[in-house]
């Protein structure tokens, strides 16, 4: 089943388009998993305990989500190992049925693209266990940095969330350089893009990432993707309320995934869920968030 | 000794601006390599093929080049097996003294800007052995995606390259969006980062990606970045000559970098290398690259 049909229906099936980003970072892991910040421990043994933290997440979260987003960057701050544990985290997310969008935000010319392509949506080296079910990628350079993904997605039946409108301050910098902005020019071209990839679920399986943190936009970046999933970051930590993302959906709260990382990996240290195991606060705060979502104000 | 400075005095010892990009395609490598790309073989012996090319490769050129270039998207093709290589190839360049520009083109939010930093120029996972003395970043995101390695590139006198306008024939469909065009307005902002890491030489460690198949703006994105190294991807395989060059120099020849992958490494596959094994082949085209950019054309 094409991409855009298997999210579909993996949001209706655990009915929240709740997304749990797994950004690793080692000096915010619980106390159990320290040994993963211990510069004197051997590489091997830090990242495997960085990646016991994220299969422990992945157990708790998998029946309440849909799908679950990993930053590479993490992985890759610890080097060979750390991407080893990259490939366990993905294979594990997929045995426990979740979706798994690799937060990469590759961009290179053809030639590159094609390998990119191989590594992380085909499977690195042979086998599809490690390959993720989408990525996200920057647009930067043009479309024949996009289209070589765009056959091996059709092939694989895989997606992408193409950088549209980051969530951060610094998005205004270039992204909305020019008239029409750059973002509404890349949405135009993401939603061409897609359109050689429409499932029966009349989405498409070429998504955009649009901050949460644009309320005032969404709609307009929803008007110009109109079959387009949007992954929204920025959401929790970044400081959007389920308020400001009523104009990303579709009808029947279809065609958005909103994302929190840090406030659902790390809940364990804020004040409202002090006292809870950091497995406990995990839970607490997808429960919150799922039923923050659900409320009318987030679905309108 | 802070990265420009020391770029500037590799060209000046090597006498040449010539840059060796390193992109292993397995389905190029020289048939003694075959086995990297067999996918019936284990994938750490694959890799391993992969490294080999890569390192004896290195062995050739080291005496004639001041700097190498490793593209990742081929080592992670081959997942957590070809990042290890990553660090070998890493490992073996700083060796044998060459200057390392890891060509990675990241580009992601604040806090996620850090990990990438210290994976990639400060060292994965606490050592600097496989840390790269430079490394190329997509600006996307904004001056938030781009200060953290400024931080960082102070503190361990590494480098960076931002892409400004890339190679390929899709950069013109958002690079040149605006007015002043997007480059432009990206080389401005490269030249004020650069201030504050800039050498005794008088240029700075943060550097650009410009590429040389846009031979007519060379001189209008020198002008806007007068102390900033240039990287120019483009020569050779891509279609440009010495003779688009000239633009992007300094007085004396100093300030650009000029970069051949596939010219290079895959040098055996061509007619007029016919007959030579593939490292014969390797070294003739890096010393008809040092000619060719040696000639008046080359350097006005």
């Amino acid at each position: 089943m094409n991409f855009a049909d298997r999210l579909d229906a993996a949001v209706a099936a655990k009915g929240t388009p709740a997304l749990v980003g797994l950004d690793p970072h080692l000096e915010l892991l619980p106390e159990e998993f320290a040994a993963a910040r211990d510069t004197s421990r051997p590489r091997p043994l830090r990242a495997a305990r960085m990646g016991d933290f994220c299969c422990e997440l992945l157990e708790l979260v998998a029946p309440l989500v849909p799908a679950v987003k990993p930053q590479s960057a993490f992985f890759e701050a610890l080097g060979a190992d750390g991407v080893a544990q990259w490939e366990r985290v993905v294979r594990r997310a997929k045995q426990l049925g979740l979706l798994v969008i690799g937060d990469v935000k590759r961009g290179d010319i053809q030639s590159t693209a094609r390998a990119y392509a191989a590594a992380l949506v085909e499977g690195a080296g042979g086998s599809s266990d490690e390959a993720c079910d989408a990525i996200t990628l920057s647009p930067f350079l043009g479309a024949d940095s996009i289209e070589p993904f765009l056959e091996v997605c059709a092939r694989t039946q895989t997606g992408l969330f193409i950088l549209v409108r980051t969530s951060n301050p610094g998005s205004a910098d270039f992204q909305r350089s020019g008239s029409p902005e750059l973002s509404f020019r890349i949405a135009e071209r993401v939603a061409r893009w897609g359109e050689a990839l429409l499932g029966s679920s009349g989405l498409s399986s070429v998504g955009a990432v649009v901050g949460a943190t644009h309320a005032a936009e969404l709609a307009d970046f929803r008007a110009a993707m109109p079959r387009t999933p949007l992954l929204l970051p920025g959401y929790g930590a970044q400081g959007a309320t389920a308020r400001d993302l009523g104009g990303a959906f579709l009808a029947g709260g279809r065609g958005a995934l909103i994302n929190s990382s840090r406030g659902i990996s790390f809940a364990y240290r804020e004040a409202r869920y002090g006292g809870l195991s950091w497995q406990a606060a995990s839970l607490a705060a997808t429960r919150a968030m799922i039923a923050d979502l659900a409320a009318p104000a987030g679905k309108p």
